[in-house]
């Protein structure tokens, strides 16, 4: 998993039926987890609010992590960071 | 998921039989998503038009979230971003 | 998936079972294709030639998708771009 | 896999059910190791210390290789490098 | 999959029980296949030496083409290149 933040949001109207009823949060991955990737957007099944740093499986395991096993999701937030953490 | 605009598509006439009736276009990812990632070849089953901002999945999610779990793809377009956003 | 061309082939006599009678070809990715990736070893179900551009898909959709789902396979040519198209 | 040094751990109160129980250490990978990767975030199933050199599995295999099948898990600690090995 | 030389081998005497009896081989991949990639942990199938040039699976396509579908394994040897050969 990697750590980031939630930078913002995006809409989109026309979408696959299985992706209805998420919501699609931007997420800008920490510099210490960042080489070579850049930012991504990731259903949130916790409640993320912008700016706040939040856990991030990716792959396969966002999909069947967040009980959604034949919905195209490839990246989920799975957690908010505590506060008070150097990451 | 990352999000890219739709740059153009190409046609493949030998093809996998699983992949035959498929769109292939090619996207082109964000800026701010690009890092270490250059353009990527996606089925589309939204119906994305050329110059769209679109939502990609990408692995097994592409494959098993579109219906074709048996098609050798790995990547598709899911959603079209409404216009007027920031990414 | 990535568009690149066929650049060679390589033999492996000694090998897992699973793999006798595949043929390994060596695919250069296209350069807009190609950030933060050098070549890759794929399998080819199509009868690409050397020289021709390909369609090749990674990850478990080489695998499942080639009806090979128990074989240890990454990536496969699934299909030959048609000549005279802008990649 | 790759090999890393777990540097810290982090903690998240609010995350999915499946995470419960579940310590989150971060992996700095070896030098040698971490071309255009940065750290990530990684489950421990072997009780790995902070400072010591771990082998961490990445995708479906940390998943499902550490029983947890319906998790969102992406990488796991799966042994710790016996010391005085160069890596 | 990629190519790479075999240059060395690490123990791990504290590891998840599924790994014990496999040998950890750490693969340089190819110059031409290295971008954005740095070295990898495999387990080897195939008994590869130091300083052979072998075929790495990557991702599921190791813990299952490998017969290890519930193992913590994300990277395996499956076939020594044969000597003579460019790549």
């Amino acid at each position: 998993m990697i750590i980031g933040k939630v930078t913002g949001s995006i809409f989109s109207t026309r979408k696959s039926e299985k992706l209805v009823g998420n919501k699609f949060m931007i997420v800008h991955p920490e510099e210490s987890m960042s080489s070579g990737r850049g930012d991504l957007v990731a259903i949130d099944i916790i409640g993320a609010g912008i700016g706040e740093k939040v856990l991030v499986a990716l792959g396969s395991a966002a999909r069947i992590g967040c009980d959604m096993p034949e919905a195209p999701v490839d990246a989920a937030i799975v957690g908010i960071i505590d506060e008070g953490q150097e990451v």
